[in-house]
């Protein structure tokens, strides 16, 4: 298919579902003006047996961390020193999707949510972990289908409300190295969600996937179909998570620290999990 | 007091910590290497009970928010186009210190931690609010005072392992007013923490403060006390926050979204609280 026809399909799709939640929308609207979430969020159950142990899900990042362009993703020029001002602070130049980031609606489509107008309830989130490391160790470009998330449901149960579900491929081990980002012949290579797994997804109450790689997608994507599906139906995504082999693939809550600069496409965030 | 008397006092007494707790700091060395926390954090009895209700601590920022020096402290530059590239994205330039955001040691001292050193288990605390919107409504430069602390302990008990205590000085309803900011004749003027409650917290487990104003001193300060002997001590503060005045002064959790640029002296943060 081509881009175009993938564009005006999920710029329908977002306007469809736009049409059929208006009615919560508007009802949850003033709360939402306030900074106040519209309810009880979908971690309760598992905040409220949490054993305390917080595993960060985030990875330090600087102008060497891997970018899907290759260009730097951020640049810090000192604006005030210690030794001459008395305090020091930097300027900071950071292109949106870099490091351990958010992805919005408004990323891949003209008009839909940005990351300060996400819905807060889902910033607190039940984690789902889908571990597709077996599979990844044999095909750098692996996938999560809908079986593995099928395979999830049977052994866990339904995907809670507000669910962030993420992909564990095995990645974080490889940061440093050449190989989070590339093959041996330089090409992206790198694991992500199949349409497959994010179709299903939609029929859930999930409101975000989440990978410990470069894109939602897989390195060898021709068509970003799960970027131009999943995001202009109003969820998001979040590119590269740290930790993940440290969690069960139930029972973590996961607070995920979305900047809100306005109008923003997504942005460097701090995820962490609580066990 | 000089600036650089205060500085060398600082750096002294950051000194003396350092070496006070360089064993505990050793030992856990390992876990915090790995983004592990080092224990069960302070936060546990509280999610333990949490209603789950989510409050958004966080203000959106851009251009027009109000910062320190009266310069904008985010710039968002289009680098990719929807209608043209298929995909959206911002080149930001921020000035670290702007909207919602995080003070680290670093900010005031000239080796002390950075935004991506913070100890991760202090990012989801138990939130203790000292509430002085009585006296803040009579002077716009009013602090958060030891004996404010004091009554906040014998009203709710002592304050809990890696809390972070919060001004409520009703600042937030003046967001996007001039007198969030200033006073009629455009002097600095707003609520902040007096170096007595700040000493005094030193004594307890609080790991960081917090203000719904733009600074942890007050507008009126000449000297910044609490900046040049709270963040050099090792522990952190949240200038900026928003809806404190929704919460209770007990019983919250917090999750501090702080960023993880290396070497950053403090950022633009996602603050949420669970109640």
């Amino acid at each position: 298919m081509c881009n175009a026809c993938i564009i005006e399909g999920a710029k329908h799709h977002m306007l469809s579902r736009r049409s059929l939640f208006s009615g919560a929308a508007m009802a949850g609207a003033a709360s939402v003006a306030a900074g106040l979430s519209a309810g009880i969020i979908g971690a309760k159950p598992a905040l409220a047996e949490a054993s305390g142990r917080v595993v960060d899900l985030t990875h330090t990042y600087d102008s060497t961390f891997p970018t899907f362009d290759g260009k730097p993703g951020i640049l810090m020029e000192p604006d005030k020193i210690f030794d001459k001002d008395g305090y020091q602070l930097y300027k900071l130049t950071i292109f949106e999707h870099t490091g351990t980031h958010i992805d919005t609606p408004l990323h891949f489509s003209a008009d839909g949510t940005s990351v300060d107008e996400l819905e807060v309830g889902n910033l607190i989130a039940p984690l789902c972990i889908i571990d597709i490391t077996a599979k990844a160790r044999d095909d750098a470009n692996a996938t999560v289908e809908a079986e593995d998330i099928e395979a999830w449901i049977a052994a866990h149960g339904e995907i809670p409300e507000g669910a962030c579900v993420a992909m564990n491929s095995g990645w974080t081990a490889k940061i440093g190295q050449p190989d989070w980002r590339n093959d041996a012949a330089g090409n992206l290579a790198f694991p992500g969600f199949g349409k497959s797994a994010t179709d299903l997804l939609q029929q859930t109450k999930a409101a975000s996937i989440g990978v410990d790689t470069m894109s939602l997608d897989p390195g060898n994507s021709a068509d970003f179909a799960v970027h131009y599906s999943w995001l202009p139906s109003g969820r998001f995504g979040i590119e590269g998570l740290a930790n993940l082999e440290s969690l069960p693939p139930k029972g973590a809550t996961v607070f995920i620290g979305a900047p809100k600069h306005r109008g923003g496409t997504g942005g460097p965030a701090r995820v962490i999990a609580v066990l």
